[in-house]
């Protein structure tokens, strides 16, 4: 099954539902841009895509990464596709101009992703992890370190890697060991073993900017000792520095990408920020790269969604019930209301989880870029998105891949027909970058109880502003967002007043609020869709968009309302200890 | 993660919650055996899943299945493993006495199967296939087909393999073409091709009995044309017959099961049963086949089960909330809230599915050997029984070990730690033997509408008169259960009255009508859990099993309340033909 990039999709979202080139035209940074200019960047990124980068995706599967003697080799095709990525100038898209980046928005960075995703989620990582870099490196490093490495990241002649995770500390960093001794010239020598490092080696670039969560000598115990040094494969003077990739690990999906174990051996790093400020710093980063692992869920809910239906067009079994005239050798499976379910449940889900994600981005660029005013408001509306995308995307990714592969049947089990390696691939968003358990206890933590859900409030008044404004043939679809609105008051004064005195009740409901909160976001994508689709031109493509929020109405929301009840029933009974 | 074969849990659903044994007294085929008898049995073969079994699994995954020179190599050890298999005389256990067999109870054999399923899946599938080969030789086989295949099958000397699917024939086993002439000696000539054959080449045994859908010369059209064929490798006296295996399905999993692509040319067959009455003799075959996937399930369900509770409890990260002791380096996960829910998912699903499953085979012994008068009722119980099971078994199985892989994070996704594979291996049961929404499609059409829900109400009473049995302590479980049969009757008559005005609405329904019943049944096995659990001599366990119970009712069931509102609104609006 090819790829097809899906620009209909994304110029309407972009568009008509967030009508994001209103909001450049009032930040001074974007105002240049148009829809015109955007619309052809994500038509070229989409040639590349498909054209060049697609074609890498099963053999990098089949063939993955190798260590040999110590370096790792990319599958076949890999480093000329990212060789033909820098050249086109893709890399510098999101950066500022200042360090010679072309300064637009997070929102057509975000946009072009989805469709390098879509293609190949392995190969996408190397890159992936640019913008992160990039940001924490603008944003907290030294005069020095952003004069030297800034426009090699942004023209993307080197590349860079995020190195946290190491054995006995996964989603706990408190327990990072790597240690940091100071130089008298000010930067630090390095000693210590990272796990799970994504493109730790390769052999897309000749130096690799390690960005390492570490701990300073003499640095206290915990999170608050930890610090970030940028630690490079290649030294300023050219040397090799000493990282060094000691096994790769074998997945269960995303070959391509190098899972790398590193060891650190008397490397030499400088740091960024300050000492023992490193968590500060590397939330930067994490952001990004939670965003973009979002991506990576739209990619494949996209990839999902277009190959199910393009079989489910083809393939002939059975006639559909109800038909009156019956087709000699069957009606298309599409036809079959089962199956016209799934299709259409993935369908609304990437629909809706679109406009979330770009949405995210749009805010991203009102907190950099918007009037002064309105910055920390968007800053903390990010932050509540970010969790809340995460989750549901890389979800709805591996659900709807494996949902395609149902409508496949017996084909989509075998490896010819794609959907499996997305199925394997998707699989690991769900847990790096924070697990989607990690960005729960975020969620209801730190950005719901710490501020006692004023900025949750904020949003959810501009939710019901919004349906306020709506059309009366909506109707439907907006009295299920105030339903869910409701809910979501309900539940947060539940949370707040009982966590007071149940410390660990936020925890137990943390999941199902994460999800009932995303149903509060998704009814709010569909009612702006119904809204966007009411205003079509064409009318085709408009009716189309309207019966997939019908059918969400009628058969998704549904799902929210055990969320809704398992988040208000604080008497509810969790064992202590799981029986062994 | 080493398997262990869960004989507490066993034992407690046949002799606790099912009461096997009593049932086993009043069917005089089975009054021979007892508990004792029964338990070494299953001890004995935990102890060959264990031990020869399992250490077989990882690298067949790894190693898969070959096909050199026209033959099938299966994976290192498949083989000699089956060896022992035999030489134990485990193939003969369900089979009569009769033919050989031991005669044992289905619910004995399906207990067995559990644990073997558990440890290799893929080498499995190779036996598994047996027992309904065996089942339909016996009922409908000609005394000659009988006389000659029977004891070698049942010995396990052979083996056998359906052969249905065809490339345009999936679901819709009308479009097959495979041709059958008749030959003067009362046998018949086949031609055709067969894809997704499992187990249709391989090394374990000399002789392998392909069991063939066939259209013979001048049949009908459609499912009423078709016939059964017994088509063996090697023919009676010895020669090769014309069946060549010409290519092997790449697989997202079970690598070490050959799912084979067969051609058939000028081979030689012989009919079972009556011409045109093909499929008759296949259902038989089917719903063994079927219960045997749902046991598929199961096995993948709990070794997900083991292997994240051992992994919790060993693996530490973070102090969990609410705590007053701080451990240094972290709680182990299994304290966390959020981890203890998956645990607890996974654990209360396990427990409960066991009970349907090994249930479903205890009303197979008593529709085969119970007293006449029960006969009826119970293959009718059977019936309803088998698509629910098999869809739920096998869907859990899914969401389970991806549960489990989370719970491992990382190292979940690496191949090392062996839950990746049994993700994999899982996939393909919610597709083969019917895929879960033929399935769905089954229950409500032959199993409910067909008999205007009369079987189906029978056993709603059969559950209403076990509530009322139930003593007080139980009182929030069995409302519970009792609000779950409310509304199956509701639901039921909801559609049998709709369904004369809209066709197509069972069918819209279906999916979410079986996941309802599913409930019920769900609700009432753990109903029967805390009863049992509440006659405990052994405390520790009986309050384990008891807090399973209560965390089911209260994070579980609500889950249901999506599925009753879908299939009750008659209303809900699915477009007729998806988004192109």
């Amino acid at each position: 099954m090819q790829y097809r990039p899906p620009i209909r999709d994304i110029r309407f979202v972009i568009e008509k539902v967030l009508k994001a080139p209103e909001m450049w035209a009032v930040c001074p940074p974007l105002a240049d841009l148009d829809m015109s200019l955007a619309g052809q960047l994500i038509d070229e990124a989409g040639k590349f895509a498909t054209e060049l980068l697609a074609p890498t995706n099963a053999a990098g599967d089949r063939e993955g990464c190798r260590l040999v003697q110590g370096n790792v080799q990319t599958p076949t095709g890999f480093a000329s596709v990212y060789r033909e990525f820098v050249a086109s100038g893709w890399p510098t898209l999101g950066c500022a101009q200042e360090h010679g980046g072309q300064g637009l928005p997070q929102l057509v960075h975000t946009a072009i992703y989805e469709m390098l995703l879509s293609a190949n989620h392995a190969w996408s990582m190397y890159p992936g992890l640019l913008q992160g870099a990039y940001e924490v490196i603008a944003a907290h490093g030294s005069d020095a370190l952003r004069q030297h490495y800034l426009p090699r990241l942004v023209s993307g002649e080197w590349l860079a890697a995020m190195a946290l995770t190491e054995p006995q500390a996964g989603s706990d960093l408190a327990q990072v060991k790597t240690k940091a001794r100071p130089l008298p010239d000010g930067s630090y020598e390095l000693d210590g073993s990272k796990v799970f490092i994504s493109g730790g080696d390769h052999d897309l670039t000749d130096n690799i900017v390690h960005l390492v969560l570490c701990r300073v000598n003499g640095a206290p115990e915990g999170i608050k000792g930890l610090s970030l040094m940028l630690v490079p494969k290649l030294l300023p003077d050219g040397g090799r520095n000493g990282i060094y990739c000691e096994a790769l690990e074998e997945k269960m999906g995303i070959h391509g990408s190098a899972t790398c174990s590193i060891r650190y051996e008397a490397a030499k790093g400088w740091l960024i920020g300050e000492p023992d400020q490193g968590m500060a710093a590397m939330f930067i980063m994490m952001n990004s790269a939670r965003l973009h692992v979002a991506m990576q869920g739209l990619g494949h809910l996209e990839y999902a969604r277009q190959t199910a239906l393009r079989y489910a067009a083809d393939r002939r079994q059975m006639n559909a019930p109800g038909r009156q005239y019956k087709a000699a050798g069957g009606d298309p499976i599409a036809c079959h209301p089962a199956i016209r379910r799934m299709l259409m449940t993935i369908q609304a889900r990437t629909d809706a989880v679109r406009v979330l994600a770009y949405q995210t981005a749009m805010i991203l660029d009102e907190a950099r870029h918007g009037p002064v005013s309105v910055r920390e408001e968007a800053a903390a509306r990010v932050a509540i998105f970010t969790p809340i995308v995460k989750t549901l995307l890389t979800e709805y990714a591996f659900q709807g891949t494996s949902d395609a592969l149902q409508v496949l049947g017996g084909y989509g089990y075998v490896r010819e027909y794609g959907i499996e390696q997305h199925l394997r691939d998707s699989r690991i968003a769900m847990i790096y970058e924070g697990t989607n358990e990690i960005q729960a206890i975020d969620l209801v933590q730190r950005k719901v109880l710490r501020d006692d859900g004023s900025a949750l409030n904020a949003l959810l008044e501009s939710v019901l502003e919004d349906v306020k404004a709506c059309p009366e043939g909506l109707a439907g679809i907006a009295y299920a967002v105030r339903r869910q609105v409701a809910n979501a008051y309900l539940a947060t004064t539940t949370i707040i007043v009982r966590a007071k005195a149940d410390a660990e009740y936020p925890y137990r409901v943390a999941d199902d609020y994460l999800r009932a909160l995303g149903y509060v976001l998704l009814s709010w994508a569909w009612l702006r869709l119904a809204r966007a689709a009411g205003e079509e031109a064409d009318l085709t493509y408009g009716r189309e968009k309207m019966g997939m929020v019908e059918f969400a109405l009628d058969w998704l929301l549904p799902d929210s309302v055990a969320h809704w009840e398992r988040v208000m029933n604080d008497q509810a009974r969790l064992p202590e200890a799981p029986l062994a």
